[in-house]
């Protein structure tokens, strides 16, 4: 398959068939009249080439990080806590490298192809898959490239890699160089793969001279590849001296450096010992000395790398820095931060993290419900073509994922059973119990047993900077049994880049209304309902338990937008909404976390499975939205009015239970 | 065609096939991912039968108001105007009545089908179209109500009509009776229409008796009426036992009682020779003394139907009131007024007119730039299938009708030839004439030769409430070449009920961006792009010249929102917009407009004609959005900075002319 095309590269071919129709029609989606988010933030939807070029044009320098795959399931876990938090600086993009032998292009968790998937779909970063030829088939490579592309990968890091084994030969038509892949991608998947391609600053070590190796390069660039990341170096003028080099052979593309911060004596040794790199006498007289000092040697890497990219800056040769971050974070962010190109307030494009899947470029809508579970409205909504999914409502279209699905490894908890039980309780008294959990999360106070709840079922993370602005009234009410598990203040047209609660482009103005999410008794529901009529049409709730008995004074099928922001020539943006349709969804999810997340920490029958059990059953989850978004919020004091209603004497209250 | 039906009629029939497919896909419309409109106004969408019964339920009484078309092309003109004026007070729906010997179902401006269909199309009224059946063929009436559900009609009112000449007799298997023609309506067309029939509350003149006249009308109840309107009567208890003895013999449906104002006393003898009734003894003992004095029978008329209405309503057996007008609008108004039923601040569910074609009911945003011309928006977009048309810039979507087309009578000035010159100047001396008409239309002053200007080619109206706010600015610009002719203030979040900016339901927010429309000399164009950029990014600009030069800082595809509403439970309504494709459409109007309706008042080569020439060869249309809406407007300081910059001395000035 595709062998013709070998020889008749840079003329287009045709793809072999393949199941990437599946990200194709979500790229060619329907002519639809709104069209707000693809002109919202074109980098969003411009390919990595076009940013570059955008960021070149306007002298804004980037930076970029490359990861290796994790060891094991926990360690992935880890890894993709760190994407979230490194993404949060603004990269440009993240690579993940491939290694032949720990099978890269599995679905294991572990795998290159995974990781790289769940950067971009999960955390939202545009990211470059590597992937090496040598010793592969053709079929196994279009394999590969077939998946990542099923998978919303749109970059590939082309390299030969290591033959292995000693006893390598070149194969007559087969994936020699680094060349012989790019013009592979270029010629089976046309121009569709952003191409990036290794360069070697003191050449290549198995390269017969600079030369030579300059020579090989230029013809990768020539082959198809769109830009260039350079092993690691020491010197500036290493680099500087390599990027002449390219211009004067006409190699035109992007050159980025790699950026290596020494972090320790020993990883520095074995990278030196691979690379094949000389560390220069200057470095070895600094490090030899501290060997046994790891923070004294990590500091001294940090103001190493600073004063070099500091130099490849100032030269206006280098466009942006690319990092191996061997997996670590501190080190890099360090000397991001020294230079000024770790974003301290990102940007929000949304108020929600985007997915950089291309088939959801034009999403600009989601449900509030997932606010604290991104990944897993992700996943539930991956086998969508369009977002929003006629409103979550259509019928005809696909629903969301199966609760059963979707325990994948990224959306369990990232703390293991027994910090859970230390923060949720060995041993549950009653229902107080469980009010106390929650306040403790909300107050950040330690529990009885000296632990800080950090998490709850629907919250993996601690309280949001929003949130606290909340915090009084939030625990005020917990400790009564109203137990919150989502909330927002109501804000009457901040700036877009407040620090709290700004996002979207600059010189904007954002907006929310208050709303509030929380489960309670039905008692605490009968007495709600009856003060919410005091409140109509002012709030909206939504009320249902895990039967789906459902109470609510919203249409049906219209959904309340609680989040939006007016820009500068833009139209109105509404990113998040609270509707009728999807709540009936997240309620089976957030009623299930009861049971698979916290029921089940305990024995079957033992007395606090049993009140975790009882709570499922019983208890509703409640959704209120005060639409007054210019005045204070009144759902505390609807909440205040239920607690008096409850506290008044038996007469006052009306007659019967309405549920 | 179709007369196989006549015997099976409560069986569902296929439709014949013709033309009205154009209709049916507009009403079949493509799911779409936004769904504001259709719920945002269920009134708008629901059919005329929902309505009534909504009302009933609630206990909101209604009106309803009769016209006849008129005989003549100005008087088409003044009806429009009419129901303009007389939809603002709320009536429920109006309707046309049809005369056989009119030609009621031509193309003529004047017909009773084209004068519904405006009064649909153009003036968004819910409208019930009259059509006789007597001495008509089958053929002939479908071919009526295709062409009535083409043009967005839904209801028909189904009358037997007057037999022409003296010699009819019934037709076997001919339209005899208005039953027939239910049947018909019902049979060939299935649902599709709502059908309202006549009751008289004395007996028809015809019938041979009272109650033989009721049997008839419970047969056309039984064919497909859905409800029925009476003839006039003179006293509230006829009216009310007519009722009782409907229901007594199983009618259910709505029964309106229609109401005469007597407007004169002549008026009253025609109208009373024609319908055979006896005006009551106590109301010519009124009359007959003061024949002659129209303003006292005019007076006593609304009194008496004050009174009579007043029973009526409070018998409990009356949900809304038929209005015959007469084609006049002074009594009937007042009557309404005095029972309450006026709308004074009618609510408005956008801040445009909504058109009430079936088709047009997703319409949820428009192009500013017709702001005061509506019905010319409406025209030039009526064979659109969607709306909005992939946000007009779709090339494989129908484009803006030709401007050739448009000149339809209704979208022509209201005003002849000769009040046009008195207001707009006999004789032009310069482009100054210009300014001082355009100031004039501003200031509301009388111009040299003491005529007030009323109106523009762009304005058909006196300045709207809402551009009276911005009066003294506007006249200073206009003074010096500013020549404004779209403009609104910001607003930040007035309550969605202000009588003045308001729009939408109760309980939301109204917000506006500033924006100003304006032709100006290529000089000041010059001028003003240099000033503007210190405004960057907080002003928009779109500037163009009648060639079709388009200088712009906005994306070429973004809207830009400049009125929005926040409501209750609902999502963001963001119903008009700048936008970029369609202003270079509205463009060619606006250039067109200097030629078609003001250069062509005056003799070719005539140096008044000659000055319109020259502004439409050379001035620029240039429209200004102010994003920064909780600012006060900066668009005025932009014009004082143009003004100063081309006051100052040359050198301050950029070289060269940027056109």
């Amino acid at each position: 398959m595709g062998s013709c095309c070998e020889k008749v590269c840079g003329v287009v071919c045709i793809s072999p068939g393949d199941s990437s129709g599946v990200s194709n029609s979500g790229e060619s989606s329907k002519e639809s009249s709104r069209c707000s988010t693809p002109v919202l933030d074109t980098d969003r939807t411009d390919r990595l080439r076009d940013k570059m070029k955008r960021r070149i044009e306007s002298g804004d320098h980037w930076f970029s990080l490359e990861f290796f795959p994790p060891r094991t399931a926990s360690g992935a876990v880890n890894l993709i806590s760190r994407f979230d938090r490194m993404g949060s600086g603004g990269p440009l993009f993240i690579d993940v490298t491939w290694h032949p032998a720990g099978d890269p292009g599995s679905d294991k968790e572990t795998s290159s192809m995974m990781i790289a998937s769940t950067a971009v779909n999960y955390c939202g970063l545009e990211s470059v898959l590597h992937l090496t030829c040598c010793n592969q088939t053709k079929e196994k490579i279009t394999a590969h490239l077939n998946k990542a592309k099923r998978l919303g990968l749109k970059n590939i890091m082309a390299l030969r890699g290591d033959p292995i084994g000693e006893d390598w030969v070149e194969e007559d038509g087969g994936f020699n160089y680094a060349t012989d892949l790019v013009k592979h991608i270029r010629c089976e998947f046309d121009d569709y793969f952003d191409i990036c391609v290794a360069g070697y600053p003191t050449g290549h070590p198995e390269a017969e001279s600079y030369d030579n190796d300059l020579r090989h390069l230029k013809e990768k660039v020539d082959a198809g590849a769109h830009f260039i990341v350079t092993q690691l170096f020491f010197r500036a003028e290493t680099f500087l001296r390599f990027v002449k080099d390219c211009r004067a052979i006409g190699i035109t593309c992007p050159i980025l450096p790699g950026i290596f911060p020494i972090q320790g004596y020993h990883s520095l040794r074995q990278l030196v010992k691979l690379s094949k790199l000389e560390v220069p006498e200057e470095i070895m007289q600094v490090i030899e000395p501290i060997k046994d000092n790891d923070a004294a040697i990590r500091s001294y890497g940090i103001q190493q790398a600073v004063e070099m990219c500091k130099v490849l800056l100032a030269s206006g040769e280098v466009p942006g820095l690319h990092f191996y971050t061997l997996n670590r974070e501190v080190a890099t962010i360090e000397v991001l931060r020294q230079l000024g190109l770790w974003a301290e307030d990102p940007r929000r494009p949304l108020p929600w993290a985007v997915s950089a899947h291309p088939k959801r470029k034009v999403e600009d809508v989601r449900p509030i419900f997932w606010a604290s579970r991104p990944k897993s409205y992700i996943y539930r909504t991956q086998d969508w073509d369009d977002f929003p999914n006629g409103r979550w409502g259509n019928s005809s279209s696909p629903a969301f994922g199966e609760l059963t699905d979707y325990y994948l490894f990224y959306l369990k908890s990232k703390s293991p059973k027994e910090a859970l039980l230390q923060m949720w309780g060995e041993e549950l008294m009653n229902e107080g119990s469980v009010y106390e959990v929650f306040t403790n999360y909300i107050t950040g106070q330690t529990n009885p047993s000296g632990h800080k709840v950090m998490c709850l079922p629907w919250n993996d993370d601690p309280l949001a900077p929003e949130t606290n602005l909340l915090k009084d009234e939030l625990e005020k009410v917990n400790r009564r049994g109203i137990l919150t598990i989502n909330s927002q203040p109501n804000i009457n047209g901040k700036p877009s880049s407040d620090p709290i609660v700004g996002w979207g482009p600059a010189g904007g103005y954002v907006f929310q209304k208050a709303y509030l999410e929380f489960f309670t008794s039905s008692e605490n529901v009968t007495a709600l309902l009856q003060v919410l009529k005091k409140y109509e049409p002012r709030v909206n709730y939504h009320i249902v338990n895990v039967q789906g008995k459902n109470i609510t004074n919203a249409h049906e099928m219209q959904p309340n937008a609680v989040t939006w922001g007016i820009f500068p020539g833009r139209e109105i943006i509404q990113p998040t909404v609270v509707d009728p349709v999807s709540f009936m969804y997240w309620k089976d999810e957030a009623f299930a976390l009861w049971i698979e997340q916290w029921a089940k920490l305990y024995e079957d029958e033992s007395p606090s499975r049993m009140i975790i059990q009882y709570i499922h059953d019983n208890y509703f989850l409640v959704n209120l939205v005060d639409n007054d978004f210019p005045l204070d919020s009144c759902l505390w004091q609807v909440i205040e009015d239920m607690f008096a209603l409850l506290d008044s004497p038996r007469e006052t209250q009306e007659e019967g239970s309405q549920l």
